[in-house]
């Protein structure tokens, strides 16, 4: 009756953008992700009460937020055959300072938190399913260390499982460039309809994702990192030919590539990528993240990350939500 | 025996970039450009001598730059059933420093002043095709003020002419970031072979070109100038996604594009492109342009420039060339 998940951001590098399915969060392609080790996102889900609540923070969430926590209750509700509303108590560590999203984390803290609570017993697999409901990237932070995303056809074949990779760390640096004009979601609808390059995005993708993984299993850091790069700017530079066009980087976003490219002239093997945003992420061999992380320092504030776990459920009693 | 022409730079609201044909320098779609009134090449091409020379700026030119010009010259002696060489003395003003290629006035003054010389009595869509096979772009610095070059099918369908279009001033802010670390031409050649989005590019700058048409004929500043930095984004982002990813544009390039975007919630209507490189060029209409320049000038040195005259001969011997 009563369960508390944590989960953590995930950072992709083959990346996610573009539906093919806006109702069931199907992907145009696959897609694959570290899972992070840093910002939690816990979450407690108690069943009982007069209607569902949910608080954020420390505090009663209300509109949107809240009305994509109760729809996502009403979809585990259908599994489970209840009708009993739920409290949601979630807690997001640092939420904008880390410069990173939290709705991937949110939402697989709450697939697991719910779907536990209302006496599911999921495979890891329809866990992913699940929490790719709430927001699609969720499904890949259900996954331990690295996961990829199958884009796959239908709700049964849309999820994220494990791929070996070798270890790596991302440096987080955030840049200062006041908030987000567009979200990912209205960005990917202007891709879909404006773009001209649209039509071979998808494809593109599939072959960078199949290249990826094949330099995965090879444990090529050098390959790994080069792709990563190249999916990146690919996506930017999606984006950059909508009408208007559409930039999410900012000028100290591009100079950060270009830190990050000194860095490998200088010898250090370090390659960029950012989600649709201005923040930068480096990929970095664990000896140099921090480095890494202070050549980085002069464009934000950096964070060090390792591969982490998916999400998974808090010891008993110990983990309620603040 | 001896002509002096004069022609000045032109900067593309429609960009070219791709080549259909490398030796006929055929482009894989239509471009529209403005020819500047500032930054003129001036050309003397006498005959008679030993062999073909090439004075630039004042040095005997050697290598790939005077090969080139040497070529040409054949192509011309071939029109003109001559075997005379020729002694071709150049003069660019102030090259580098205004941070625009010298190949468009180059080979559209060169054109003019050998085709005189030689005796050709080339129409003006003759001068816009011997002037394409020196430098693409230079096809349409043989044109006043507002050139349409028209992609064609082969050597005589692919030519430069004249489009009326609203007065405007080009304002070109230097953007210091050193050498360009690859060639216009290299750069259409990966991108060419290694975007993903290659394909798309052609016939979306087809329909650009189209809509920029509509857009001067309607003398529509408005839409120009949003077309115009629209087509710039899709050039530059159709650069950024080739493997690896080639980027023209610097950090303060990007942050100039947004002084730009700025202007124009101040009410001040400028809108952005460039050329591959990191210099940035806004258009306005005539009275916004020294107000445009102001804003422009943190990122680097700025010029005004007028819509100026195609190629064109100087008045009896006051043209030669220095």
């Amino acid at each position: 009756m009563r369960a508390t998940a944590i989960a953590h951001p995930n950072i992709a590098l083959i990346k996610y953008w573009g539906k093919r399915d806006e109702d069931l969060i199907l992907p145009v392609a696959g897609s694959l992700s570290m899972t992070l080790d840093t910002v939690a996102t816990r979450t407690t889900v108690t069943l009982g009460g007069e209607r569902d609540t949910f608080t954020l923070n420390g505090e009663a969430a209300q509109g949107g937020s809240a009305s994509k926590v109760f729809r996502f209750l009403d979809r585990v509700r259908s599994l489970a055959g209840s009708h009993t509303p739920a409290a949601v108590v979630s807690h997001n560590d640092a939420p904008t300072a880390a410069g990173l999203a939290s709705s991937a984390s949110g939402f697989a803290a709450l697939a697991l938190a719910a779907s536990t609570a209302y006496g599911l017993e999921l495979t890891p697999r329809e866990l992913s399913r699940l929490a790719r409901r709430g927001s699609g990237s969720a499904c890949r932070s259900t996954v331990d260390r690295f996961a990829v995303w199958h884009a796959g056809t239908d709700d049964e074949t849309s999820y994220a499982e494990q791929i070996d990779a070798p270890d790596m760390r991302m440096i987080v640096c955030e840049i200062n460039a006041g908030p987000k004009a567009v979200s990912s979601r209205d960005g990917m609808l202007l891709t879909r309809d404006t773009s001209p390059f649209y039509t071979e995005w998808a494809p593109s993708t599939e072959r960078a994702l199949e290249r990826m993984i094949a330099a995965c299993q090879a444990g090529d850091f050098t390959r790994i990192g080069e792709l990563t790069e190249l999916h990146a700017m690919r996506m930017h530079a999606l984006t950059m030919t909508t009408e208007p066009p559409l930039r999410y980087l900012a000028p100290a976003s591009f100079a950060a590539f270009d830190a990050i490219a000194k860095l490998r002239a200088d010898g250090v093997e370090a390659y960029g990528t950012a989600d649709a945003g201005p923040n930068v992420v480096a990929i970095s061999r664990p000896a140099d993240a921090e480095r890494v992380a202070a050549a980085l320092s002069e464009f934000g504030k950096t964070h060090i990350a390792a591969p982490g776990r998916g999400a998974y459920l808090a010891a008993d009693g110990s983990g309620e939500a603040a």
